[in-house]
């Protein structure tokens, strides 16, 4: 009997009609002849209600706290989940992450999922139920304490959870149709993806593409779960996200697979100029173990060709806009030992990523990509490359401009007013 | 060190207001050089929205999966009330019922504390921490699901811990200032009794105050855990409930303890009445069996005395209104077997008890009784007299008046505008 892992994220069970919605969907998978787990988020606004409680009362609560307020929320939605189901006469029981054996470190707020030991679910589908599991949390393997797995980690527990229970497909139900070529808000005639490589998912995802959490991809690509992203508004096919053989298959006669998946674009990032560098050996190392020393993750970075006369260049590199101020102070304190003349600090900037597995073989990528900004006048900041990306930092305020640009550029618009199935060929 | 176990009703962490005021006074019990233990009760009303969220997705949820549902309400006041007390500088953890080693059987809604293990919740407090215990909740013995247990079970958590962790005393904080010699709603002249005995506690709660459940008593008195109920609103001394011998005592000389130490009151039973059964052995047997058959709990039973001619008699008895409907049936079911004419059904009575250990030693009480009622035109339905107690079944639209007769025959009444401390002497 095949064994499907579903996840309904906060929009799906935000309240008590759209928990009757997922419960009838969820017994129709039943009643196609699988097994069925499923993973629930907290009801729609829950986490953050519940944060703004702990506010309330506390301006920095103790972590350990937080963890035991927050799993509050996914409990609920799992019990209504079950108590759902049960009134369409079927049989499901809810389980907390720890019932569940979702084993993770201890670190409280953020932790890291070091196991699943699913007995007791495997248990209780064997004797017939569906299984409810509360996402988002866990139990410490050392201090046995509750603990969460931080922002959008309830993705990454249902496909873990499908790794650990072998299944045969983790469906991830979202508000929205899939995975898209852009982001719709920005391109309204962004299409939406049939199937997309899970190491161009990863990019994406690692890129700001927010509908799928870089972790869960990860997993995903570790375990080789393959992932169908969809709505649970409506039952079309939504994206599926699987290993690059499948995905990178010839399709019918005269298609060709699509150089480019998508353009993901993100906004978290700011960028820090270290003007005046001496441009000698050791400079650099210094600059980003100063950095690495205050725990702050780095993200592109860029050093110019130095100026002849001076000997002298500029490093920029961007990080997380959260990061921004601390990274500014514990490179200032090192001034004289970097040795440079001022840093500058720019928190309005923005990345665009073009991401597909067809830039391997195809060459003239960057080169659209960079004509496409330029006729549209979008000035570039900083670039990087992998194998499967090009990124480019711009301004703020020309990151929109610039990814419906680079989306026309490389023939990923729609042709009708919404969006479609991409099925065109790389133009 | 001496240990104080808390306990905070709902309306005391209504919201992060009175959680702020709350984690003051826990604190100032903690710096007073105790240890203490809160036991804690879901805010204001989010049981009862937890239940409305319930029906709205299912009329009859699995039990389990309700309890999965209702124990998030404690879990977050639980956390929330660690929060504000690490904001004051203090050191507190949060617990849920299954880990503070609250064991229970396997009856959903309404499990039955079989043990308290409080491992956990000891080992906190020898290392300095505030425990704060996630009431109405705990873990069933064979099962190992959560468990939650019945209405008004915080109180007897925290009775039930203060017993197992060797408290010296049980504070049960609520909104009014303690125990009062009758509803104050009812009657604006009761008085806050200073001590009370446990034995009294009982009576008074079973016959239907509900100030403190009946079971958080019993436990009290089995275990000899003094309790202490007063208001969360305010510093001033509330009602003990201790052992009988202490509750005994005589007071300054010249000042007696009082005979009567309240009059409760009880809406929640309706009246059933067979009509003409046969006055011979195994009548009232049968009609007893018929009921208990059906799992139905009696309270008061009344029977005539027969009528010379035709031998028969009447039989009356008390019981929950909820039951009401189901015993009719299964009387009316049984009705050649047991003989009768006709069953008559009223649930528009109320009882009327007045409750003290003076009782035992003062001829008379009866007599003061049923002259008040006569006197206020109030009609006696039904009699029942326990060692300490006497009850008596009215109309239900005469009950407030023949409480507050009652109150103020006994000399109860306060003599001033709003409710004392009772002083004085049995009249």
């Amino acid at each position: 009997m095949s064994l499907v892992v579903q996840k309904y994220g906060g929009s799906s069970v935000a309240d008590a009609d759209s928990i009757k919605r997922v419960a009838r969907r969820i017994v129709d998978t039943r009643k196609a002849g699988n097994q069925v787990c499923v993973v629930v988020s907290a009801m729609g606004d829950t986490t953050d209600e519940l944060h703004d409680l702990a506010a309330a009362v506390s301006p920095a609560p103790p972590q350990r706290e937080l963890d035991m307020l927050l799993t509050a929320g996914e409990r609920i939605s799992a019990a209504l989940v079950s108590m759902a189901i049960a009134n369409l006469g079927d049989s499901a029981k809810s389980f907390t992450g720890s019932q569940a054996g979702v084993i993770t470190d201890d670190v409280h707020g953020k932790a890291r999922i070091i196991d699943i030991t699913p007995g007791r679910i495997r248990e209780a589908l064997d004797a017939g139920h569906i299984v409810i599991v509360a996402g988002f949390q866990g139990v410490s393997q050392t201090t046995k304490e509750i603990t969460t797995l931080g922002r959008g980690a309830s993705d990454t527990t249902a496909v873990a959870l499908a790794a650990a229970l072998g299944a045969d497909v983790c469906e991830i139900y979202t508000d929205v149709d899939g995975v898209f070529t852009a982001d719709p808000r920005i391109v309204p005639s962004a299409r939406k993806i049939d199937r997309i490589s899970n190491e161009e998912m990863q990019e994406m995802a690692a890129s700001g593409a927010k509908i799928l959490m870089l972790r869960c991809v990860e997993y995903a690509r570790r375990f080789n779960v393959p992932i169908h992203v969809r709505s649970s508004f409506s039952h079309r096919e939504g994206t599926w996200v699987v290993d690059n053989t499948s995905a990178d298959k010839q399709g019918e006669e005269g298609v060709e697979d699509p150089i480019i998946a998508g353009v993901a674009h993100d906004r978290s990032e700011a960028k820090i100029t270290i003007v005046g560098v001496k441009d000698s050996p050791g400079v650099a190392a210094k600059i980003f173990q100063t950095v690495a020393t205050a725990a702050i993750n780095i993200d592109m970075i860029v050093q110019n060709v130095s100026a002849l006369d001076t000997g002298l260049t500029d490093i920029s590199f961007t990080l997380p806009k959260g990061d921004g101020q601390r990274a500014v102070e514990v490179l200032n304190a090192e001034k004289d030992d970097i040795g440079f003349d001022q840093l500058q600090y720019d928190d309005q900037v923005g990345k665009l990523s073009l991401v597909g597995s067809g830039m391997r073989s195809h060459p003239g990528v960057s080169a659209t990509l960079f004509q496409a900004l330029a006729d549209n006048g979008i000035n570039i900041e900083m670039i990087s490359t992998s194998e499967i990306r090009v990124s480019v930092v711009t301004k703020d305020d020309q990151l929109d401009d610039a990814v419906r640009a680079v989306h026309s550029a490389f023939g990923l618009d729609s042709s009708e007013g919404e969006a479609v199935v991409y099925g065109g060929t790389g133009r």
